[in-house]
């Protein structure tokens, strides 16, 4: 058994989205395939993934470095002990050879890209959906059949009115979900505070609302905001701040009893282990959303959940970023708090499968093997003609 | 006034040195050319640079995102405000267009490489060297002659005895210099120390050695060590742990009362000051040794500098990483305690112009406009062929 190939392609996201701090008009992300020699069906088996959302392709370093490392293995080095399935953990190791410490981003994306892609192949050897592989071996084989998820959206959009901001969160819980997330920080305090207002209308209650500043305010700025939300008791407040000022999250944590969230740019254990020590973040009442394909993938993830868990945090309070079919696998496998779901706004690369359901806040999982982009039709064609199968 | 071109190569080290925890035999550099349409001596003013040494080459972010965003702008943008000179600040402000918050190394190294050759540019346009421009704009105009100087040298090697080793050492103080480095943490300790005692019998006392363990110890080899290491009273210990474990590095100088080094693996001024506030880092003690040219470029540089002067820290603290003309430079304008040396060691990208003198641990600044890449035949040979002249 070995890996026979490892292509990647770079795609643009093709999306005029934008937050408080940047837009995604030049975004792009990197598409792998690992083609191994495993024939099922008449076809060799491959694992697929993504680099998620909101960082740039990372082709060049998988193909100056990572793939021709795996590659230039003896595949026999790279299988688990009784030589049955690819083994992750070595390979990644042999990714990271001549690596130097610390400056994770410059790499940890590519290697987690590559490393979910050979998950999904390590499942559908197993022949089992990704999710139940990953709860038999990280949560005591205890895979739910469905995963909390909500709605990242409340975007800024050219020409928006308070109107169109219920309508959009009308329709994200007319079609079956249960809490929302808005943007702030792209206004003024004040007009911020109407819009959030009116979507607290649609809503209910603040704990099915979160706010997200992408990381937009300083620390007057941070503080201020921190002050005006509180009385609406959100279910979270994310990335307020810089993602590595762990004094000013301290900080706003002291002001801020309501949970806040952080971590889809943070790029290392380590660096998630700062934050809830030295930025004052709350086991039991905080969020941490780190993003596992762009953070080494889900071998590291695993670390960082158990580097938490030595911390007194339970996997609750995890959200993987993300809003695609990897993160919801690594929700429901983990059995963290929940997933993200970004409908009709990342094209073919956010959403889940075609046939998924969302009930009550919820989504259910499938039964594919791996972690089933072959139930998401436009995504899976670009996944399989980069393949060749 | 306008950039016409900006090119960029990646270049093999071609080196076969291994510290305690790496070897760079797969290691390559980004070069790049800033060509401008200012025509002195019949030729195009260009900016130089290269992404120093350790981090692997950044050429596909360049292409894919920071050239074309600085060729994309109108030309006039990108000027000081009498239109006499490209403006470093705002070239970098339009290369972090889009960009997200966080995830620094996977840009910082390829934004610092094109700054840094567009301050060689600036110099150039001005006529100036890089150090009395740097000088004149951020140290009061306080250009020194000379620069103390160190050799980062004592590198395992197979085979090497300690008379190898001790020889080494009577090299680099037969060329003049007065201080060395030298690695620790590639064997067992008892040998490291019969190699630190060699070295010390040549060197004469600890205040002229600095041991580098390139990020190699765990919590408990790292303390093992500073123990050990506590009573030769080194001018400095770098780098005995993770770049970003802040809490170990915080117990270290609780124990450890000599100077703790670190720096070249941390890329944003944030996670300098989460080192100076949470890493027990000592103001007027400890030595922070950041590359600029992978860390953003000097404007960054300059911004890391004033907040650690927020925090009590003396530039005096301040050794720019990287052994090469750009931190020579850097260290001279801005008045910091000195740079590094690896003679002989990094092929083509090590060392300093030609016929620069080192004597008395110090070394002479030469007059040629900007960095001074024109006075090292070999690298400058490179750097004409890519940029055409």
């Amino acid at each position: 058994m070995r890996i026979v190939d490892i292509r990647e392609t770079a795609i643009p996201l093709k999306s005029t989205l934008a937050n408080s701090s940047f837009d995604f008009t030049e975004m792009t992300t990197s598409v792998v395939a690992v083609i191994t020699d495993v024939i099922r069906n008449g076809k060799p088996i491959c694992g697929f993934a993504f680099n998620s959302t909101g960082r740039y392709a990372c082709g060049a370093q998988m193909r100056a470095r990572f793939i021709p490392r795996i590659l230039a293995a003896d595949p026999a080095t790279l299988l688990d002990e009784r030589g049955s399935n690819l083994d992750q953990g070595k390979i990644f190791t042999c990714m990271m050879r001549r690596e130097k410490a610390g400056g994770h981003s410059e790499r940890s994306i590519a290697i987690g890209t590559i490393e979910v892609a050979i998950w999904d192949a390590v499942a559908k050897i197993a022949d089992k959906p990704l999710h139940t592989l990953l709860a038999e071996r990280f949560n005591g084989g205890k895979a739910p059949a469905k995963v909390f998820c909500y709605v990242g959206g409340g975007w800024y959009w050219p020409g928006q009115t308070i109107q169109d901001l219920q309508d959009e969160m009308r329709r994200h819980l007319g079609a079956g979900y249960a809490m929302v997330k808005m943007k702030v920080g792209g206004l003024p305090l004040e007009e911020d505070l109407r819009r959030l207002e009116a979507v607290l209308e649609v809503v209910g209650s603040g704990d099915r609302l979160a706010v997200d500043a992408n990381c937009k305010f300083g620390r007057e700025d941070a503080l201020r905001y921190a002050k005006a939300l509180a009385p609406f008791k959100l279910r979270w407040f994310e990335e307020p701040c810089d993602p590595l000022d762990f004094g000013l999250f301290a900080d706003l944590a002291e002001v801020y009893d309501q949970p806040l969230a952080t971590g889809e740019n943070l790029y290392s254990t380590q660096d998630v282990e700062n934050l809830v020590r030295f930025g004052g973040f709350r086991a039991g009442r905080d969020v941490i959303q780190v993003d596992p394909p762009q953070a080494y993938g889900i071998g590291q993830y695993a670390r960082t959940i158990d580097m938490l868990a030595g911390h007194g945090w339970p996997r609750g309070a995890l959200f993987p970023h993300g809003g695609n079919q990897m993160s919801l696998a690594i929700a429901a496998g983990f059995g963290l708090g929940g997933a993200e779901s970004y409908p009709g706004v990342f094209g073919d690369f956010g959403g889940f499968a075609d046939d998924a359901r969302i009930e009550g806040g919820t989504i259910s999982l499938s039964n594919r093997p791996g972690i089933g982009f072959e139930g998401q039709a436009r995504l899976y064609r670009i996944m399989r003609e980069l393949a060749g199968i």
